[in-house]
């Protein structure tokens, strides 16, 4: 696979994904959130999440399961919970029908969370973290995936990825947004060495007895490992019960047991929680209390440490001043030739 | 330290922390708290949160900065939140203050927290998740601690050990509970290590110019490091926010401060989120959701990995049933001959 870099006008991008989704069979709403999100993650040089994605959007259609038109329902269930079924429709459509509740309720009540089931997931989390943390709002995100991560002290595949994200609003700046994966190393990685034939990084996945392995082919039969040992292992035990059987939905076993090896993305909920600071503190105390967090940002950033996301905003920034922005060339050749095969129909 | 253990009755060891925490100056409510949480640590052979701690709870009195008296002061924030002002008390009768609060503010609003502020804390986070889980709801509980450990990629202490803890109520068993710092060693392990001139474990601490070290004098210069390097970082730094300024308390490095070489427990907050698997789901759904649960336990203990808390709740089983517990040899000694000295006052 080609890593050379091409340049799209960000124009472009949002007109390709549009009428490429559109063609596909998606219904307006979803090929405009999906659109949105993908360009956005593409705009921050997060190729994995970028417009890539626009391909096996159009892909997992093919594959049936996913219902490219469905309307996702909002359901009140109480006054700090709001559930957004999204009828086994991709989930932005799901998040976005849900943000504006979960926000009044977070403002209403001091904390909420935002239920989405039966969703079919490709996106990162931190635009969710993001969008909640430019609300003004505390944020957390987790999902579940597909069974791929051993628990500490076990051989076999119970775990997802199991993302966990979290945003925290700065005034006057891009908010302080994490979201990483609880597994050791990305699905897509072991993908990547296991066609590359390259060895995996120590400490991230066993073969199917168990034992420590560096070999991409070993782990797909065998299993990845959690981040940080048995910590990591807790922490993705949590995302199981807390986006899985706590809203209803599946755990990362149950998708892939539904997914009956069509390979499509995972089929989840997902659980959102938002914190309003105000309530805990009382409006003045916040912008205090906010501005204490901007001192604990110095402490980490003067020391000459990154925080997370900081690498994203640059390249926004960048992209966003140029209206332009760097996409993979096989990914850019992909995206017109199915345009172009549009223009001859 | 001798690690010799002896035997001693639970009853012997309750009456033995209440008499000992009344006579240091301790009010009777806090007197009765900080003996049960001790009890019960001890009884779970945790060993560093047991009987080791009535003296230490003893020898903070005599520092100043605790008030041995302080009632706490339960405020309705909002109608998700609780806050309990420890008034610089121990923080246990704090959040046995705001439990019952906390928890009928979950079940009416779905998910619910409890901002406790201005407490001295030494206890483990355990019992509260256990405690939240007994009631049927799902706990999440944080706090930050004193600033010893650096972000990845620094080299000078800005975050907590920062623990974190969860629980989750299993019908009919002890609940799935975790509590982990988030800092790759405890506090204590270091102080062992520097005594006894051992080599800490790779990849906990870095010297005073950021390099890593085994050597414990040198990590005392230096700092500590995060577990599961830049993810646990993350984990900490949300800790730091939603524990501190979140809920208008001190950070780790603003609560050392203000220690300003007392060498007393840290002053800080605690946030504590509750959450109702029957406000998300049904009553009945509720039901069905926590034996799906089990079915993850049971892929997880199937495989002969254990699930965290599972050597305390043998221990406890164990130790409640005989009626007696092992304590260390030295601490026991401690215990009773602080006890004598009351005799012959």
């Amino acid at each position: 696979m080609s890593e050379d870099l091409a340049t799209i006008s960000i124009d472009e991008a949002r007109s390709l994904g549009q009428r490429l989704l559109l063609a596909a069979g998606y219904s307006q709403p979803h090929a405009r959130t999906i659109t949105d999100w993908v360009v956005r993650a593409q705009i921050d040089e997060c190729h994995s999440h970028g417009l890539y994605r626009l391909i096996s959007c159009c892909e997992l259609i093919e594959r049936g399961k996913v219902d490219p038109v469905a309307t996702p329902h909002v359901e009140d269930r109480a006054p700090a919970i709001v559930r957004v079924d999204a009828c086994k429709g991709i989930s932005l459509q799901a998040f976005e029908a849900g943000l504006p509740v979960l926000a009044e309720k977070a403002r209403n009540c001091g904390i909420a969370a935002l239920a989405i089931n039966n969703c079919f997931h490709f996106s990162a989390l931190w635009p969710e973290a993001e969008m909640i943390a430019d609300k003004g709002l505390v944020a957390i995100a987790t999902t579940v995936s597909h069974a791929w991560v051993a628990p500490a002290g076990g051989s076999k595949p119970v775990f997802g990825t199991n993302p966990f994200s979290f945003g925290w609003p700065r005034p006057g700046k891009h908010p302080f947004v994490f979201d990483f994966a609880t597994s050791a190393i990305a699905r897509g990685d072991i993908e990547l060495h296991r066609r590359t034939g390259t060895p995996l990084p120590q400490g991230t996945a066993i073969d199917a007895d168990g034992a420590p392995t560096t070999d991409a082919e070993a782990a797909v039969d065998g299993a990845m490992l959690t981040f940080g040992g048995h910590k990591g292992s807790a922490l993705s035990t949590m995302i199981e019960l807390i986006a899985g059987p706590l809203i209803g939905d599946m755990t990362s076993a149950e998708s892939i047991a539904f997914d009956d090896d069509a390979k499509v993305v995972p089929l989840h909920g997902e659980l959102i929680i938002a914190l309003d600071p105000a309530s805990f503190a009382g409006q003045a105390m916040a912008a205090d209390n906010l501005k204490r967090g901007e001192a604990l940002f110095d402490a980490i950033e003067g020391q000459g440490a990154r925080l997370p996301s900081a690498r994203r905003y640059m390249a926004r920034t960048r992209n966003q001043k140029s209206g332009t922005m760097p996409v993979k060339q096989n990914v850019l050749e992909e995206l017109r030739t199915r345009a172009a095969r549009l223009d001859t129909r």
